[in-house]
């Protein structure tokens, strides 16, 4: 029965139960943690044989040597497998260092201090910078913008993608939206994909300030939790046709394919917008690690060997995805009082709890060992207007972990439901 | 005998002799190339082993996993080994990427967007910004400042440092100046080390602006061509006792010692320095490539390591540094009419030519195929006020070409020289 339905007597008991069972629970010194989109150590292993990579001898890259300076655009074997997988020109597609966000933050930094292609003069100069950010979204992209001083709108971010046509309003009637966030293929937090039309919309879209750009993390873009692979759309062809060619900037990286934070990463732009950031680069770096993108060529071979080696991925977190549902469909379906996300790739699912008892759940849970990012963080500035959304990463733990932990989370979303109800 | 003593007539027979072996020359078809001071083949063969680090199975360094995300300030097992060769704490030494001079961007971005901790407010809202530029010194050092829009005003570089008098000057008169450059040991391009007096002077001058910096990179602390290696100041604890805790940030890498491009950087400063360095990196990156940094730890082993495989590299390189000095004295020598700079340590010679005849002589040598650094190159602006240096990097080609090349150097010099005394 629905929690909305229980007579008052009703929910004083199951209150009850439950408070029970919590501290019991709280007496078991758990120490259990679902905070980070981290992979986990077997997911490792699989490119455990990068540590041995390139190899002795092999220092050559079609007549490159990967030791010495030089090839601020990355090396071309390497940027050709991914440009196959976004399915894009290699030619517009630069291979950099071990993080995509850097390569954001430096995009942003660069429009700030310089200006982009597009804009008449730096954004430092400007009175009043605003960006849209696709709500609930991913806190380091949010991050970046606060640190810039750029002001922050939300918009709604819904199964097909965020919501167009508030979207469309907001930049055709503010100069100050400079751009927008976007994670378009298993979306960090909900796993939302954005359809062809929202994309066709984003690419088509007036918008008043003639710079506007949408940094387009395709962190996910590979990350399947099925056997398939979702098609991944060639947003600068649509742009340019639409007479907008500089909008998208699209960024992904190997951080979750081989090793977090020793992977390589990718910025595929349109021609003006690689040479402005090249431009720039170059004045910050004589090039990026070759080393590292020749040992990713030669342990991807093509592609294919991407896809395969997603598809390993695939058997270690799809389960702990489906033991985390199940766990939350035992403690909380029953009662109809929240939702969450069952998403087909990427690294999370987002609870959505009762008005007001996401603070609370999470609260609840750190108390008896089970850590949760804060509530609130998928939020700009940490503000969830509703209170009602919880980003869940059960990538890293163990499967027994996973199934221990989000029982937890049920147990304490569905306790703090109860309590809000009663009031 | 002196060109400046030589009749007009021999003068003439000198420069038709020249002007004959120069058309030669021309015939030659030569490809030779000093412009940058990129490591030679056979020294980045020393660190071959490199490609196959870690290893398959070492990915773990005290308890942490390399391969996933974290540790911004970079693994203990590397840091240790460079603070040893730097004398500072291995706590006030973070380890990061693999250039250094991305750390100094992204040091004066920061500054630049946020402010230092000492400063009022971010630079980018001063009306005027200046810095101090040793001349000559190092062309991509004058691209960033220059990126940035700071006015770069240059004080000359003696033997033991920049010109102290001067600066101590500048700096105290000029609350505009936030910032002075300087390679304090085998710089760029001259090989002047900075005394200990130099030193101490940098540490204790009185300056205007309360947040003045000396980007001090020490990218050939252990460079040395002899079998000595130089004393390394420990400018932390000087500058700190003289009441300027956060005046220096000293930066070096690996990019020489190891894999240039491939290697490892490194940041050195007072504790607030660095807690607002790797405050503003954490939202630039989760963390740097921990796995090259594990690779290198084991490379290395310890800093005797490191001293070690400099040595390696001084076989390698010190007879390209005797054999251009002795290609230039044979050319130049009984003319007195230029000067180059023998140094103990580095990647450069500084050759100075008669005043206006430095662009002349770098025209000369690339049209007979002898490719050198544009005259001006080491003057921020590309503007030698007496067009009288040229920067020569003998490391990259093998002996026979340093030879052959700096024998073109040196009649072209010369052939420029007459030309200038017969006007």
């Amino acid at each position: 029965m629905a929690l909305s339905d229980l007579a008052a007597d009703d929910l004083d008991r199951l209150e009850s139960a439950l408070a029970s069972e919590y501290e019991t629970l709280a007496s078991r010194g758990l120490s259990l943690d679902l905070t980070r989109g981290k992979p986990a150590p077997e997911q490792l292993d699989l490119s455990e044989r990068l540590l041995s990579l390139p190899g002795e001898g092999d220092h050559l890259a079609g007549g490159t040597d990967v030791r010495n300076y030089g090839g601020g655009a990355g090396l071309p074997e390497l940027r050709s497998i991914f440009a196959e997988l976004l399915g894009v020109d290699a030619d517009r597609l630069v291979a950099q260092d071990n993080a995509s966000l850097s390569i954001m933050y430096d995009l942003l930094t660069f429009a700030m201090l310089f200006g982009t292609p597009d804009s008449g003069r730096p954004w430092k100069d400007e009175p009043q910078l605003r960006w849209l950010c696709p709500v609930p979204g991913y806190d380091r992209h949010f991050a970046v913008t606060q640190a810039m001083g750029i002001e922050m709108v939300p918009v709604p971010l819904g199964e097909d993608g965020p919501d167009m046509d508030e979207v469309e309003r907001l930049v055709a009637e503010d100069p100050s939206i400079r751009g927008m966030w976007a994670v378009p293929i298993f979306s960090n937090p909900t796993g939302a994909v954005y359809t062809d039309h929202t994309v066709s919309r984003l690419a088509r879209m007036a918008t008043a300030a003639p710079d506007f750009r949408i940094i387009w993390d395709n962190a996910y873009v590979v990350h399947t939790l099925t056997e398939d692979f979702p098609k991944v759309p060639d947003v600068d062809s649509i742009a340019e046709e639409a007479g907008h060619p500089n909008r998208f900037l699209q960024v992904c990286s190997t951080s979750k394919i081989t090793f977090a934070g020793a992977g390589v990463s990718f910025l595929s732009a349109s021609r003006e917008n690689l040479d402005w950031y090249l431009g720039h680069m170059s004045v910050r770096s004589i090039g990026p690690n070759k080393v590292n993108q020749l040992a990713h060529a030669r342990f991807f071979g093509d592609a294919a060997g991407v896809r395969d080696l997603m598809q390993e991925h695939r058997k270690v977190i799809a389960p702990k995805f489906e033991a985390a549902a199940a766990a939350l469909s035992r403690r909380l379906g029953e009662y109809d009082v929240a939702t969450w996300t069952r998403p087909d790739g990427g690294y999370f699912i987002d609870l959505e709890v009762p008005d007001g008892t996401a603070t609370e759940t999470v609260r609840l849970a750190g108390d008896v060992g089970v850590a949760l990012t804060p509530a609130g963080s998928a939020y700009p500035y940490g503000e969830d207007p509703g209170d009602r959304h919880i980003r869940l990463a059960p990538t890293l733990p163990p499967l027994a972990e996973i199934e221990a932990a989000m029982d937890v989370v049920g147990l304490c979303a569905l306790l703090a439901a109860c309590r809000a109800a009663r009031r």
